[in-house]
């Protein structure tokens, strides 16, 4: 059954989102983005779908039948990787928001962004080797010395090293204070090196074969160093250390390979660090700030989380309506005539719900991790009260941007499936590995409760709710937008309705935490489902407003039945987030505000 | 992290569903089973759970990393299922409820379901086969002639002969009014068979090399035979066929091997009737009459489908509970000493939270599907009225019994998987293969959303809603023990609300449906889940009135403090399902009743 090629992320939507959602105009003036335009947007943007459709793609179930092998201490990844990675390394995506000073173009995330939905959608595994060098050469660049920068910085941007985030030990996982890697001064050392013993797991691109070198950005604790979190320190400790202007081991082995379920191309490694008593590490920055520096890149990685999670569940969105719209299987619930041909499965409005959830997933997600790399573009390059009022916003939604894709998302993906039946539960169909590469998200860079406890613990009651109050007045312009586009009165009082409910809720919850911080997490979960379901309720109804303003136009010529169709069904999709899942919100609210004990006396011996 | 080995499905719960929920007496009572009492009972669940923990679960994962090959137009299964399956069959539980005359052992369901929870918790696919072939030998039990009993039903009740569902084509698979395979009256035949012509597809245990002979209970169509359902006859069609007392090859060739993401110690394969124009297939009961005769089979199908969610909720419901005790990783939300040791993650509510949803889920389940073996008992054995009622509250919760455990168990299993973390993500640990295997059950047996139209659109509205007042009696009952036995006034009264919703909305779509059945339909999975909800409601408050009353009797010396512990975690998943889940029925219902049409309304084409 052949059907359309697979387009990962609907154009449409990206030039929808940039032009009619949100306003571009807030970034052209910024002087860090002078020398762009729609024009060079355009060019990234197709450079990445174009790349992602023709090569990455195709290249997907080949991964992920031949994951990494682990021979003689090395780890040997497919060797479709070499020329995929070179090539996804061109596009220049890991230093394309940096300033022009390391290399970096100086393009807006929120364009970048965009372009890495369609890699992602088009092969998770590989652009996970960029996303993490950029993340790690960003942290030398925020934090290290002239000569990390140097030394290896540089040449990550450049694309010919790749880095990792080591963090995670066979005992600390969620609970970084735990990590016991251990960093002792050198005696005599005259470039200040450290020497690095201790063990980590679960490093992505920890060994690879495809070239370079390979740069560690590792939590550890230098000697001497308290208990806990303050006594973690960011060190960088390559793969090979640069010595006299040479590359020499630097005693990083690999003593093992996660045999994961998914992200196939993409080696999860456990290390070995100074075995022979000879891994060198250079501090970060300051002692005892690793975690501080370490939560810039996860702040990253946690909207590249968001992100990849919604490309995950939109290319398999995209699958799914293509095998709806010519898999023919039965017949109307209004016209059983045995005689007459089957219908296209999409005719069947049990089908059509399972897209429409999909889609309001999917686009909703999207909108808001574009909202998120927009506030970020904000936050990093506009004048100061701006910035800081997108860098709250920014804060307060990324437990969101990260978990809402991974959980929804993974419900999306499993629609997806479901939508092929039969065939999606065999491997000749990609559902199915997209269904498990999904169902990391909601665990690695802070699992879905880790993200729960943030957002309720900290975030949203930070400065008194500060944040809170931004979003609230931020919503309220989106509002107010959908209420001059004519968008329907009670979806917009809906949503306002939503706000309300968190703004009554948080301070409560805020105020049980003063006297008993577990009573106001007891709920956390129930929070975060709650906040997302608003902010994607949020997101649905500016998208609505876009959809109310186009059509109050007279449409372009040549194109007005599709255009006219394009944005009723954003308006289908409006609807359904609104009247389908922004309800669920009062029953979650009486959990948090009731504090159900069911979980929470629970003795744990007696289960 | 070694710990306690998994028990799959909890032996006290077992104990406690026959001697204190349901009410074995009745049972007892019928001449039926008069042979049986708790002691055989006893000693068949017995060897089933030896079997499963011994045998079955050590081998699970390697049958999943080996799965069947197709070599030279055969199947070869695993080596070492040989023995498993000969164990497994060697319990007797293909014939184990059926009469003495036909080989059986006229045991209760209830019995049997109980002891095949242990086998499916064990290794699915090894019980796929002996499951699949008590499927096959009943439809002949029921409906065939002499000949087809003596020639084939007797081999695969004794366990040497395997058989299959062979119903779905390509082109049909939710839709079996389109099958096309075709039977042609051979010339002169004079054991009145047919020449067999067609394909079939994801035909389980399909074709194997375990020994013996596979008779595939086909769906065809009569030369001459209407369009539609009603054209539709039921064929047995062997791999090889009697002939002059020997077994002669019967035309029936494997033409390919699906290659399925879970169950993968059980082939699923593609079969072609007739290539050489030698198939023979004999008549099973009346021609056109092979979807009633099938339905029997697939109802006992569904039952079987909602046990294996279940099992398969709960041997990972209990591997995440062990891991959950072993595991620790950070501190408690008010004591956050980093120099104390971690905590075991059962300590974090939120980890409490996903395993009493599991619980919740797993226990509600294995009730409900219990519940309905017992029905289906007393259907099929006891007087008259009593065996009518019965009937018809099993017919009415079979598409619940079937549907629940697949979705639910689904995200059951997530959770298992979740509480595991990083190691969850890795096929090191079985989660992940559960979570595989879960899969399935929203697919096979009539996808869910097939559930729910043929529970909104045929059996709750059968007989003016007799069955929905069936049940509504039977629930009173459960409500008036809970209330008896001191169970919470409020969820005895919640479980009531629920039950009114459900009556109220049903005739109100059900009137809807007059005019316009797909207006009634539209919401059907909104529906079942909704019914569902209820229908677990009422287990949980059966089995917190078990609670109550164990409670408050004098409890067994030596024990009495395990046993506390034991009812008190059923109050509390009780309480879960009753104040979490239960409240979100409104809005189910309001969404049902409202009719709201964002997919209902939406042009496909826009899509």
């Amino acid at each position: 059954m052949s059907h359309a090629p697979n387009p990962l992320v609907d154009d449409r939507d990206v030039e929808m989102i940039l032009d009619e959602l949100l306003d571009l105009r807030a970034l052209a003036a910024l002087p860090y983005f002078a020398e762009h335009d729609r024009e060079t947007y355009e060019m990234v943007l197709e450079a990445a779908r174009t790349l992602a459709r023709d090569t990455l793609y195709p290249a997907y179930r080949t991964l992920d039948l031949d994951p990494p092998r682990l021979e003689g201490g090395r780890v040997i990844v497919h060797p479709a990787l070499r020329a995929l990675f070179a090539a996804t390394q061109e596009l220049g995506l890991a230093s394309a928001a940096r300033p022009h000073e390391v290399g970096g173009a100086q393009l807006p995330l929120t364009i970048t962004a965009l372009a890495t939905a369609y890699l992602m959608a088009g092969n998770a595994a590989v652009y996970g080797y960029v996303g993490l060098t950029a993340g790690a050469a960003h942290l030398i660049e925020a934090f290290g010395s002239d000569a990390l920068r140097a030394d290896y910085m540089a040449k990550m941007y450049a694309g010919e090293w790749t880095g990792t985030m080591a963090l995670t030990e066979p005992q600390a996982g969620s609970s970084l204070a735990d990590i016991t890697t251990l960093a002792e001064p050198a005696p005599g050392a005259t470039d200040g090196h450290y020497l690095v013993r201790g063990s980590k797991i679960f490093i992505s691109a920890g060994d690879h074969d495809l070239g370079g070198n390979i740069v560690h950005m590792t939590l550890a604790r230098l000697a001497g160093a308290p208990a806990g979190m303050k006594g973690v320190s960011l060190l960088c400790v390559p793969k090979r250390r640069v010595e006299h202007g040479a590359l020499v081991d630097n005693d990083v082995a690999v003593t093992g390979l996660v045999h994961k379920i998914g992200w196939r191309g993409l080696p999860s490694v456990l290390l070995a660090y100074g075995e022979r008593g000879d891994c060198h590490g250079w501090l970060v920055g300051e002692p005892g700030q690793g975690i501080r520096y370490m939560f810039q890149m996860m702040n990253e990685a946690r909207i590249m989380v968001g992100l990849n999670g919604v490309a995950t569940a939109s290319v398999a969105y995209h699958e799914s309506l293509a095998y709806a719209r010519v898999r023919t299987q039965g017949r109307a619930a209004t016209g059983r005539d045995p005689a007459a041909p089957p219908i296209a499965i999409i005719e069947h409005a049990d089908v059509r719900r399972m897209l429409l959830r999909q889609k309001a997933i999917v686009e909703g997600g999207l909108a808001l991790l574009v909202r998120c790399s927009f506030y970020s573009d904000l936050a990093d390059h506009a004048p100061e009260a701006q910035a800081a009022g997108a860098q709250r916003l920014l804060d307060l939604l990324t437990p969101i941007a990260k978990s809402f894709p991974a959980e929804r998302g993974f419900e999306s993906n499993v629609l997806a499936l479901q939508i092929h039946g039969g065939y999606g539960y065999s491997s000749e169909y990609l559902p199915e590995a997209w269904l498990r590469d999904q169902k990391l998200n909601s665990i690695h860079e802070g699992t879905t409760g880790i993200q729960a406890a943030d957002l309720l613990g900290r975030r949203a009651v930070a400065k008194g709710g500060a944040a809170l109050a931004a979003l609230g007045a931020e919503i309220g312009h989106a509002c107010a937008r959908a209420r001059a586009a004519g968008v329907d009165a009670a979806w917009v009082a809906a949503v306002e309705r939503g706000v309300g409910v968190v703004g009554e809720l948080t301070p409560t919850l805020a105020q049980r935490g003063a006297t008993d911080p577990a009573a106001m997490l007891l709920h956390a979960t129930d929070y975060l489902d709650l906040f997302a379901t608003v902010v994607i309720a949020w997101q649905w109804l500016d998208l609505a407003a876009v959809a109310r303003e186009a059509l109050a136009q007279p449409l372009p010529r040549g194109r007005a039945g599709r255009d006219a169709g394009y944005y009723a069904a954003k308006l289908a999709a409006a609807q359904y987030w609104i009247r389908t899942e922004l309800p669920r919100i009062d029953h979650l609210a009486a959990l948090c505000r009731d504090g159900e004990d069911s979980y929470g006396a629970l003795d744990p011996t007696t289960l």
